[in-house]
């Protein structure tokens, strides 16, 4: 069965040496010093390890349980969800009025890590009641904040998004479900929800269903959408739960991983709402805590990741199988363990500086929505926009590639369930998919993105790498392996930005044709300015005289790695872009 | 549920346009006229698509059933399994002599790839059988042969390989299976084996496992290794099936895929078993079929990738999400289907430029080992030793490649298992790893293949690509869109190997640190040849007047596609191999 490790030394590097929290001026940010988050880092670690990863193959082998409209989660889930309430862990970047403990997003995302390698499926439900709740929190009511949100804050009461329906995904337009104004201010949902994670189960004592649904006579399409809490048992005044709402579990699915969380069809027979912020400003209301949200489902891309990567390499240490080709390592041994061998090392290598990349940059960007709540930074919050498409596609696209890589390190071992690793590549596919596929997030990216604000977030990315690489230039050696390729990369990316505009403006075709690619080589940009900023913070800790040299070392090699073995696939990306749509949209329909 | 429609028109246009069977010296193709053949494939394609198809999910499902020794199948297998032997599929290819019809393999390969798009699971019991068959033609005596074939190839008994035990897969040297030689000539076979493919079922009536044991006192390591039939049940002279024998079922598997296939763990305690072969030549038995097997899995990556293309087709034709950005298409609809966007056609075209190209470059790796074998052409052997790891480490990891992406133009419909396309993926991973893991193809590649032969099998494949190149240019379109392309990805090929010809003698890390690049980029540059040649077959069906222009020219379009989107991936695979060694091992392995 997989063991999970918390990797908190990682963790810690990047908050303090390479993103220098504590040395920020956002308010809350002076907390954050290093024995700080170190504590904290630790006991999540700890949880992670020992209460959650053990619940992992559990939540898969048995899967989810429905019985007479109830949803029974996997053995050991309601005690260990008691004792993520217990140690405070629901709430800890909430609001303190409400009960939460006030500490930054970065840090929820850093502890948010560990439970998701640990459990992914696990993690979930209080991921969703954390969207739900900062939905409240950003557009309820006085009222209704005080009603919903201390009991969402402890996960006393979870939470769940309801946007899919059978015949609309993406196009949320087409939408059905109904809310019907009552007399006395609340409204009635009528319709059918599906793909609601966490939407029924038996670790809450009650569930706030967040619901898109039209109000009768609204404006058509997307512009007639109004967002609506819709509670499983009702809630009076005094905070008592009284009786059961209008809404049941239909069905759960069964799905190709997250097994431990129930997707469930919800049917909504008339239950009591309430609407969240405007009429027909459903949409808005969902925008606002999309950056969040999709940066939370790219870090699932990393944590599973990571976590899969971490087996592989015990695996990769303990196999023998063959000898090196450069003469017997192991030779009191019947054979080598197969970490000698370069294909594995390859693997192995793709799988580290993805993780640890993609963790820099996965904190970097809730580092950029902290900046952007806490301190009304309005170009963090331009750059977290542009971004967010990237975190959420690239990271959950590279995570399920990497998981099947650490698969591919058991060889048969990897495809038996027994030693967990097929779990980790069925689950990670998910991410690539919920909260807005990434064939969309490409979309968001090229058709909304790129351009918005007129390009401004886009120049100042550019921008910013282009000082960077100016300001820490001279050293040859680093030069060589990390800045030159990052500005190649860059380039790249300027090209294929630049053919979008000067050619999709005759067919937007073009740009969206290559949005895909585009998505990807952002990605390797962002990597490759992690890796340089994190092979930097490790040369100014080896300068320093900092123990364990070996750390930071490892941190230079890898990202030498990252920067000459996968950096450039950013031509590749490139070369694809500029070919341009006519390949792409050749055919007509039928002759495909 | 999946459908399934064989691609007949597809196959016949690579058997006739591009391989030109019938046109051949190659004793047996002859007969391959495109009626002959066109009348097979039809009824192939009707068994696969109406028999086969329905049982995929059937078989996804339900799984095989251990039960007081005794495996299962999944309902409707046997009699599925009965409607191939009668219709004569299982021996297309085998020997007259003892039964067969005497196919060339080609024709097997094609057929082969119908009845594994419509279910991978199911047809694996007959590919085992056909791979065991193979085995004893190739090393049996003639009593061997007239005792075991006959029903072989009719599958009323089927075959296994039993190579890997729990401490060796692919360090076979390992092994600990014992045989003993007993003094009537037979052996005594005593060991575990796992992972054996089809070891126990109920669908024949005698299984005939092929195994790899050791003869005590023999040398060490792999060089002591030596084959044995060994029955389910004993045999006598007359054919009569009789006692059992000491081997049986320890367990099956559950895997990530192909649950219609029973995986077993076969104990074998001091069962009867007959020498095949010479002793201590077991391996070299192995290896004379590994062609042809390895060929068969990356056939399997091709097969599933277009299955799973054809449902992601007919869904992106159906569902209803968005509209085109170059304005409405669907105008009485309330939306498009989705393949007017960008990104879902790039996606289909990536699977269909993989399948149709992947198609041909299977079918000409058969026609190769029929070239060999039926004509003795020692070139086509050395060429189809060096492709084989290609065909199936390049095959079949995008294959899998190509599933994945068939089931994200699904959404989140794609994730449930309702509508089976997690399925396809969960299938096509397997074959990435077994008949040796793609990391072991790729060692094949680079540390054997490429310089066997003092080198000329490779040699001849870049001037082969050079003649063709030169023999067919002078169209400026096709120039441009074709030939332009793949010199340069030959070239990229070229200069890969003349690195590891360079760096790989002074440390052999800096060749195996790029193999798994290196196969891919030769895949890229077959796949290029291989859309090259059939669009110059569809120029000259379109210049002849052919019927059905639309079906040429969407050859043509295709392969444009797969030059200007895909294959520009060969820079990037050159610059990783150039890379070197150096950061793939910089690492201690304490230090990853």
């Amino acid at each position: 069965m997989p063991s999970y490790t918390a990797p908190v030394k990682d963790m810690q590097f990047i908050l303090h040496d390479v993103l220098k929290l504590s040395q920020s001026d956002v308010p809350g940010f002076d907390e954050l010093d290093a024995d700080f988050t170190g504590a904290i880092l630790e006991e999540a670690g700890k949880i992670a390890g020992e209460v959650l990863a053990p619940l992992n193959a559990v939540g898969d082998r048995e899967g989810c349980r429905l019985e007479n409209g109830v949803v029974y989660t996997p053995t050991g889930f309601k005690a260990a969800f008691d004792k993520m309430r217990e140690g405070g862990w629901t709430g800890l970047d909430c609001d303190p009025e409400y009960g939460g403990q006030g500490m930054p997003h970065v840090l929820a995302t850093a502890t948010g890590e560990f439970f998701t390698g640990a459990n992914m499926a696990f993690t979930m439900y209080q991921g969703l009641t954390h969207g739900a709740y900062s939905a409240i929190h950003a557009h309820g009511t006085d009222a209704q904040k005080a009603k919903w949100l201390p009991k969402m804050v402890t996960c006393e009461w979870t939470g769940t998004m309801n946007l899919t329906e059978p015949q609309c995904g993406t196009d949320l337009g087409m939408m059905r479900t109904k809310a019907e104004p009552q007399e006395n201010g609340t409204y009635r949902i009528t319709g059918q929800k599906i793909f609601i994670s966490a939407g029924e189960h038996d670790m809450s004592e009650n569930i706030i269903h967040l619901v898109l649904a039209k109000i009768p006579g609204g404006p058509e399409g997307i512009k007639g959408v109004s967002l609506f809490i819709v509670p499983k048992f009702l809630v009076d005044d005094e905070g008592q739960i009284g009786a059961r709402n209008g809404v049941s579990v239909g069905n759960i699915e069964e799905k190709m991983g997250i097994h431990g969380n129930a997707t469930c069809v919800m049917n909504y027979d008339g239950a009591e709402g309430y609407l969240l912020g405007e009429e027909h400003k459903g949409m808005r209301a969902m925008f606002t805590m999309m950056n969040e949200a999709r940066l939370g489902v790219g870090m699932q891309g990393l944590a599973v990741a990571e976590a899969a990567y971490q087996n592989a390499l015990d695996y990769a240490k303990d196999r023998l199988q063959g000898r090196a080709i450069t003469g017997a390592e192991n030779k009191d041994g019947p054979a080598d363990p197969i970490i000698v061998h370069p294909d594995i090392r390859r693997s192995l290598m793709d799988q580290k500086s993805f993780a640890e990349g993609g963790r820099a940059f996965a904190l970097w960007g809730a580092e950029m929505i902290d900046r952007s709540h806490r301190a009304g930074d309005a170009e963090a919050e331009g750059m977290i926009s542009l971004l967010t498409p990237v975190l959420k596609g690239f990271l959950t696209d590279e995570g399920f590639d990497m998981a099947v890589l650490a698969q591919q390190v058991y060889g048969g071992h990897g495809y038996i369930e027994e030693h967990g690793m097929s779990q980790f590549a069925r689950d990670a596919r998910i991410a690539m998919i919920y909260e807005g596929a990434n064939g969309v997030q490409a979309l968001d990216l090229v058709g909304r993105k790129l351009a918005a604000n007129g390009g401004k977030p886009a120049m100042a990315f550019f921008e910013m790498v282009k000082t960077f690489c100016k300001e820490n230039a001279g050293d040859a050696e680093f030069d060589t392996a990390f800045l030159e390729p990052l500005k190649t990369a860059s380039k790249h990316l300027q090209e294929a930005a630049m053919y979008f505009m000067q050619n999709g403006m005759k067919n937007p075709n073009h740009a969206l044709a290559g949005s895909y690619d585009f998505m990807h080589l952002f990605g390797h940009v962002c990597l490759g300015l992690m890796w340089s900023k994190m092979a930097l913070a490790a040369k100014v800790k080896l300068a320093e005289g900092a123990p364990d040299a070996a750390f930071y070392e490892t941190k230079i090699a890898t990202g030498r790695y990252y920067m000459a073995r996968r950096l450039p696939a950013t031509s590749m990306h490139l070369a694809r872009i500029s070919s341009g749509a006519d390949t792409v949209m050749a055919l007509d329909a039928a002759n495909f």
